[in-house]
């Protein structure tokens, strides 16, 4: 087996040893091991590291691979307690060991059965069940939340909240979803039900404990419910197929994690929480990131009416967008040629979990690149835009996110979500026809509750080099006077951001945010060498600023927030976010280097730039029973990096390789054909 | 031959039979014909007739087929005379005759080519040329633009401003933009050459008539500067071939210039000014819009210095989008199966002149539709995004646009925009190398001054009817209080627009434009049928509110225009752009009618909404010497309109149908292969 390269995941058999090396510290206890992953090298010894590699020489030394794990056992007390722990690979021996006190690692999905089964088990819930008296062959359907918190509980101890649905069809893959009960029950830890009680049913209404049955009036016709093919009757044949043919294969070179295409080269990497990470990015060798991730997202409930102020997810930090991925299934998730990437997870037992398919690569025709017609000699060149994407998408419960990076020849990047999957609802009273300003009615007596989806994305810049600078620039009218007579003058603006913090788009100024290496001038444009975010244009966080919403998720504040890098600082939220308290986000990492006086100039240094952006979600009724994809984009691009187009040398398109088809009235197929007849 | 529809572009006979009214008018004049196009019908015809249509019930009559006809022709005073004239097409008689006092038609071809000669002919020019001491083999080339009303002139005649550039090379597809020259000539309409002169250096010069040799220090490398492929040296050619193959066909069906796919049906239309046009757009049967028209372009540059103030172009209403639609080419501007529409413009003597392949239509895989997975049992559903795309592309000398609208089976909408082309270009001196803060240097002593493009997309609702309202929705975080507690909760807010007016984006309220039927009000949500726009977030138009810019394209003051619909009313900055003086656009058009008392509220009417976007393009050196596509997108989708998702009855995706390939190692192709050996 092949030396790993000090970004790829860890192997099977570096789990397995890590595992051993961490059992061994705990001998005789009960160990359950919630994360083996790659504790990531430092980046001053990546940064020599690839300096060899790029230019070929041979390394003087590889950086030690080390796995961080987490393990929960119990205490002497009987609490269970979260442990940190590095562990040197190569000397098998464990570097550091944290006792978090108050921490809770990520959910499991191990963990999310035993509360279902718990919650199932448990005589008053039975008895509430009893009492809606349900259709017959009608089943109950648990969804285990995560907590959020809402300072009504003792937060060091881990709760979670149940939500209770109808299936009630037979069919394992009925919409439950249409049958939000008014049930609601919290669970400990240690799978003691702790509290169980009747949600409300209007807006007026609060939780209480009055059992009433469930509504059959709002049973209704599946043809608007259901999103399973078995269960949808008239399924459209009017959609022809359409496939990608590449004849010669696919234009990417893989590598093991390593990826060229086009004139760019990366590296792919995978956890469980970030799920896709991307690693030294560069093009036609140049370095342009040094990391790209999403690196947290946050969905908070509208719904002010308790115990809903608790739906506020962190899908990273809670779940995990790598744990969550879905297995990828050819003709499905992709068309083309496609390349799967397959990840490593671990079992509470320490065990190699393998997680197939997490990650596709292929290509896609975008349409046409660049054309110019010389309207004198009617000449037209045009070229058409190929580009590559990585995708991965995960299920958090009801929800689905795909997440996909697009590499252009035009050296930008693209970064792309698209949110589907089923909307989370709550029960409302049937009939109830004001307009609850909260949330949407999607069916009878089922209310979809606004939301938000804040996400961040972390951009580790390495333009042209790590020492880098954010520049802002603005776009502004020059003021009617004998240097612009005619009014119809504008300038560009720019200053440079000093100090860490967070920033605002505007778009009356069409502010812009600047990656550039003041150290590296383009020769031709005399500016420094530079990227450009082109950001997804987002409401921020409505959560009050007293919330604890607004203190857990400090990072949907502002749309742009400049860091100097550091080792691990790789979540706005904090590392811990499963009930945490606040005050561990961004922000106050910012403040409190500013109070301490650790803060340094971000200028000329090696900064972290994170984009929040996100959907205030207020669901449509189309957004029932499963979303179309809701898509935003974000994108990276070149501002006077390159001495031209970075595509100029990208071949002309020609019928020869495309092959197109003209269409004619005659090649409409039988359909068509037999209408004549 | 069939009856044409009423919304079909006139035919050749009908052009020829227009001509011909018009030509027995005007019997022994010498007339030209700049436009012979369809007049639509009325819209209160059109309900009556597509109502008709649409029930399969026999027309009782259809609305006459008439023509709208532009012609010049000298009068008595020697002056070049507009008249417009409306044709009844089955009387062959003049409905209207409108003298044009001091208004101008578009610009075309054969007067722009009878500029540039007279330009090269000129004696003061060639003696400027002959000043210029060019290298050996150049050439010169005359570029003609329209000019931007600035105050300067006698607006009632009409001036072209000629930009002067240097065709280095021997091949007639030089890039020529690399080398402007600061030689410019004014002239008339009669092709008197009016002035000649010397354009400003540097940001400190006035325009002069110092001849200066041009300096040859600023040819530099074809390299950076050709975008032909016969001048661009090393193509590359790692992008192997990519095809989409359609087995069964595609899935729309066309019966003239109606178009059938999916649930979808519209009527393609097209015209010497707006390019592509749609009409009376169905989603399952059921009305969503009577028109869709991108109804103005307006590109203003911000370099102060006279004389460029005049560069800021009308590209519909003083050049054309129709009449400058490319020739699209099979497997260059598009993949798949490809139907290609052609249209019909008018020569100057009235001969119809056929525009041959100026709109694709095609489909393409728009990756992930919807999807989601049921974590209990592991079932995926997946289905992928089929869309519809109807493009044209359009060349106004150096730049291009490719505009699309997509159709999607969830019943959205997008708009598309697609920027590319060639920069446009000024002399600058070589080797200044302070930042001019109004433009780019791209290549040596070459400056791509910094320029907006403003579009405006004309949005005729037709929401369930053509009885419509706005509503303004805003998401609001709600106070922190006893029925807010946690302070998580948000509600909307909405307001109907109830005058006509011009309204801004929000992004902080995340403002959103609804257009509802208030008379249909969704049975589950129990709010009125809806459509929202989702806008390209774009800064407005940055000249001064005294420019003529600003006066001559008032639309680009807002994002959102809202006005009760009204025949003709089709262009937001006027129908007679070219040299305009201002006054003529939406917001004049709205004042005055409020000031004449003549505004109705647009409350529960028929309605139009504009919506202008666009890009404040500071260009990069990577937009040189051609641009790769700058993308903006505006959507339009369903809220509340349908009883659920309208793509949920679209198929799975399957394997079976989609047949992609599994990438493994051994499939890279013969490249591959080599490198083991």
């Amino acid at each position: 087996m092949a030396v790993p390269h000090p970004f790829d995941p860890l192997t099977p058999s570096e789990i397995n040893k890590a595992a051993e090396v961490v059992r061994s510290r705990y001998t005789g206890q009960d160990v359950s091991f919630k994360v083996i992953t790659l504790k990531e090298p430092p980046k001053n010894e990546m940064i020599a590291f690839l300096d060899h590699e790029h230019r070929q020489l041979p390394h003087q030394w590889i950086p030690i691979r080390c796995a961080r794990v987490e393990i929960t056992l119990k205490a002497t007390t009987g609490e269970l307690e979260l442990h940190e722990l590095h562990v040197n690979l190569t000397k098998n021996t464990v570097l550091k060991l944290e006792v978090l006190k108050g921490k809770h690692s990520h959910v499991d999905s191990v963990y999310m059965k035993e509360v279902e089964a718990a919650c199932m088990a448990d005589p008053r819930v039975r008895d509430e069940i009893r009492k809606l008296e349900l259709p017959p062959r009608a089943s109950v359907v648990v969804e285990p939340w995560t907590y959020a918190t809402d300072g009504q509980n003792d937060m060091s101890k881990r709760v979670t909240m149940c939500w209770f649905y109808l299936r009630l069809l037979e069919h394992q893959d009925a919409n439950y979803y249409a049958y939000p009960l008014d049930i609601c029950a919290e669970i400990s830890e240690e799978l003691e039900i702790t509290r169980v009680y009747r949600l409300a049913s209007s807006p007026d209404e609060q939780i209480h404990n009055e059992p009433r049955p469930f509504d059959r009036r709002k049973i209704h016709s599946t043809a608007t419910s259901e999103y399973h093919p078995e269960l949808r009757p008239n399924l459209r044949t009017s959609t022809k197929p359409y496939q990608v043919v590449q004849p010669e294969g696919p234009s990417f070179k893989i590598g093991g994690n390593q990826l060229n295409w086009e004139k760019w080269s990366f590296r792919v990497g995978f956890n469980y929480r970030e799920g896709l990470t991307l690693h030294d990015i560069r093009y036609d060798d140049r370095s342009l990131f040094y990391r790209l991730s999403l690196s947290e997202m946050f969905v908070p409930y509208g719904d002010p009416r308790a115990p809903y102020p608790r739906k506020a997810a962190f899908d990273l930090g809670n779940d995990g967008a790598g744990i969550n991925a879905n297995n990828l299934k050819l003709g499905c998730d992709c068309l083309g040629t496609i390349k799967y990437f397959d990840a490593w997870h671990n079992t509470r037992s320490g065990e190699p979990m393998k997680l197939p398919n997490v990650v596709c690569c292929h290509e896609q025709d975008d349409g046409i690149l660049w054309k110019h017609t010389n309207f004198r000699t009617g000449h037209a060149v045009v070229t058409r835009s190929r580009i590559l994407v990585l995708q991965t998408i995960i299920t958090v419960s009801n929800y689905e996110y795909i997440f996909a990076f697009h590499f252009c020849q035009d050296a930008s990047i693209y970064y792309e979500v698209r949110a589907t999957g089923i909307l989370s609802t709550v029960p409302t009273n049937f009939g109830e026809d004001a307009k609850i300003p909260y949330g949407t009615i999607v069916a009878p007596g089922v209310l979809a509750p606004y939301h938000q989806h804040l996400f961040c994305l972390r951009i580790d810049t390495a333009i042209d080099g790590q020492k880098n600078s954010v520049s802002i620039e603005e776009s502004e009218a020059m003021p009617l006077d004998e240097s612009n007579p005619f009014g119809v003058g504008y300038v560009t603006k720019s200053r440079f951001v000093e100090k860490e913090g967070g920033f605002d788009l505007d778009l009356s100024k069409a502010r812009t945010f600047k990656f550039v290496n003041e150290a590296k001038v383009n020769p031709i444009t005399n500016t420094p060498v530079g990227f450009k975010l082109m950001p997804f244009y987002s409401q921020m966080l409505l959560a009050d600023k007293n919330s604890f919403h607004a203190k857990r998720s400090e990072y949907g504040q502002h749309a742009v927030w400049v860091t100097r890098y550091r080792d691990d600082e790789l979540f706005p939220s904090g590392r811990y976010t499963m009930q945490s308290m606040g005050g561990e986000g961004i922000a106050s990492a910012i403040q409190n280097r500013a109070a301490s006086g650790e803060q340094e100039s971000v200028r000329n240094s090696d900064l972290v730039v994170w984009h929040t952006f996100g959907s205030t979600h207020n669901p449509r009724i189309e957004d029932w029973p499963v979303m179309p994809s809701e898509k935003m984009m974000v994108s990276l691009k070149p501002v006077n990096f390159f001495h031209g187009n970075p595509s100029l040398d990208v071949a002309p398109s020609t019928q020869e390789k495309n092959k197109s088809i003209l269409y004619t009235d005659e090649n409409t197929g039988p359909g068509c054909c037999a209408s004549k007849l």
